[in-house]
């Protein structure tokens, strides 16, 4: 058990946006937020899986929709604790606990957020360990926790309870809501016991996106990418300038691509990274070098500070980095439900750092 | 009190199609499902108003979606009495009756289905008096009725409970949610207590729907409009032939408008009306002769059937009927929120009877 003050709040953020490949929402609106709440109430008492039992009742949450209205779009500041009384009152049980369901960018900011306006413990962990953009791309999914009853909220005050038939139709239903709510809603879902999150979180994300944010932010400049790779066990997948963007918001995703010429050693070559939110799938030249559920971060080249696929913009400086995803990721139900073929890519999975090796 | 049998279900649905104002959905699926009930469960107990004590417990229940999703898409059948268990169970209260939202065509036989299938009675009511594509076009919000929580299924066994800021934001999201499902949902709302219902709803609609549903099928061929106009207070309104039609399912209405040129009397003169699930507004060449809150209801010339706007085809031979919408319509609130303003037509709404007087 340790506390999460202000001053970490930068470190796991920038982190935390490392991992989300991309995606996983703005997270300078995420950590305004956080040490907003934590000003107003204390720190975040942060707890690990080992220090659950088994009675605790545990609500993960995070917000939903397509990132880049999230710039624009901000809240009242308490959805993260409505969203959490709001599903614990259909429950009739109070959350012990809160977790996150993605710990990549903001949304690993709005489940402390509601623990520091709460006064309960973040459980140190997510379902994810980057970001994805759909529910069902979740180790409590996997694990087969059900998603019901699933809880939606907006600013205005609307919320609504899901209890579909699957994780697929909460997801369907849930992105359908968040759309008519201006493409952003609050959710929570996969309420569960102790004993349940021991088996079915991702552990320890937090902790290692102030790691990774530590050293983004600490380190002297020419150690940072070799510190950060190894860190991370990542490989460097390209060094370019972004020459393309197109990107449209679909259904509640942010979707697109981007293409990059190189730079120094890489300069005959192009790199095409294709994105939902997060960045699923990049080619250097014609060769697939990493996939999801593969991390494939983009970088600024010179500060590493990660960039958003809304935040894409022709002419920056970039370095792509391509890290292992946890490790249920790359079970056979990991692959199934995030992989390159979910994503309509005819594409083997292969672990990044394999297909680096095959070069 | 009186019950409803399996011979009286012809009836009520006949009168039904034509307080439905093109509307309502299909009412031959209904009447199977309810034909079907009865046989099973026995007789639906009819209540009135009057017969309510304060401290019944009242559901009111359609469905809701686009009338032509719902020709070609059947559901399991138990979806009237398990949309009201579902939200009995939210409430923590069992219903002690049921009602209609709208009595307009198959809505008026879905409330029935879900008597049957509960052993409760059904209240004779709705809160329309005729059939009306939005959520907020009912005497229940014009009275200041909660549509919270508002309860919504599908046949896959999907459910959601929406507790909305107010009736608008409850229909947009419960459109938005039946568009996902299929263009089809079953829906349980504005449940009231009793005392409540006896002042928020059109009483008596379920029995006005037999007597005309009497009138058309029992009566003489000569007798019949006659008849049909001194029941309804109605006025003959164009006779013609459908020359064009027109019709699209957009956000989960039926969208259109049809066209028709006069017959006999009318020859020189062409009628048009326009739709969105109902019939919305009557012109004769330039001339409006009626709009909502009023019915206009177009019927087969010969046999005075009623025509839904999703039946509509090149060639029908059709008269064209308005009558007074029920009081609650024609006062400032029933205008505000069911007038030719809200539909988007700059017209004043002058009452049926009054237009055609001004002739």
């Amino acid at each position: 058990m340790r506390y999460v003050s202000k001053e970490d709040v930068d470190h796991i953020a920038l982190g935390a946006s490392f991992l989300a490949a991309g995606g996983g929402g703005n997270v300078e609106v995420g950590k305004l937020l956080l040490k907003r709440a934590i000003e107003k109430h204390g720190k975040v008492k942060l707890i690990s899986l080992d220090e659950l039992q088994d009675e605790d009742f545990i609500i993960p949450l995070g917000e939903m929709g397509a990132p880049v209205v999230g710039l624009e779009k901000f809240g009242r500041g308490d959805e993260p604790s409505l969203v959490v009384k709001y599903l614990s009152k259909k429950l009739g049980r109070i959350a012990t606990a809160v977790t996150a369901v993605e710990v990549g960018g903001g949304n690993s900011m709005i489940p402390m957020v509601a623990a520091a306006q709460l006064g309960i413990p973040m459980v140190d962990a997510d379902s994810m360990g980057r970001a994805f953009p759909e529910t069902q791309m979740t180790s409590y999914h996997i694990h087969g926790v059900s998603a019901n009853p699933f809880a939606i909220i907006d600013e205005r005050g609307n919320e609504c309870q899901i209890e579909a038939v699957d994780t697929f139709w909460a997801e369907k239903i849930s992105r359908n809501i968040t759309s008519l709510m201006g493409a952003r809603s609050t959710v929570a879902t996969f309420a569960m016991d102790g004993r349940t999150a021991k088996r079915a979180c991702v552990g320890g994300t937090i902790t290692l996106s102030q790691t990774i944010g530590r050293i983004l932010s600490e380190s002297d400049n020419e150690e940072k990418l070799p510190m950060l790779l190894k860190q991370v066990s990542g490989t460097l997948l390209f060094r370019g300038k972004i020459v393309d963007v197109n990107r449209q918001t679909v259904g509640g995703f942010n979707k697109g691509g981007v293409v990059l010429q190189g730079t120094d050693e890489d300069s005959d070559s192009t790199c095409r990274i294709n994105f939902q939110n997060e960045n699923l799938i990049c080619y250097v030249g014609d060769r697939v070098v990493a996939t999801v559920p593969d991390i494939i971060a983009i970088l600024n080249a010179e500060s590493l500070i990660p960039i958003t696929t809304e935040e894409l913009r022709y002419g920056f400086r970039t370095v792509v980095v391509g890290l292992p995803a946890a490790p249920i990721w790359r079970t056979r139900a990991g692959i199934e439900v995030a992989g390159p073929k979910y994503f309509g890519y005819d594409v083997e999975y292969i672990p990044v750092e394999v297909r680096s090796k095959r070069e």
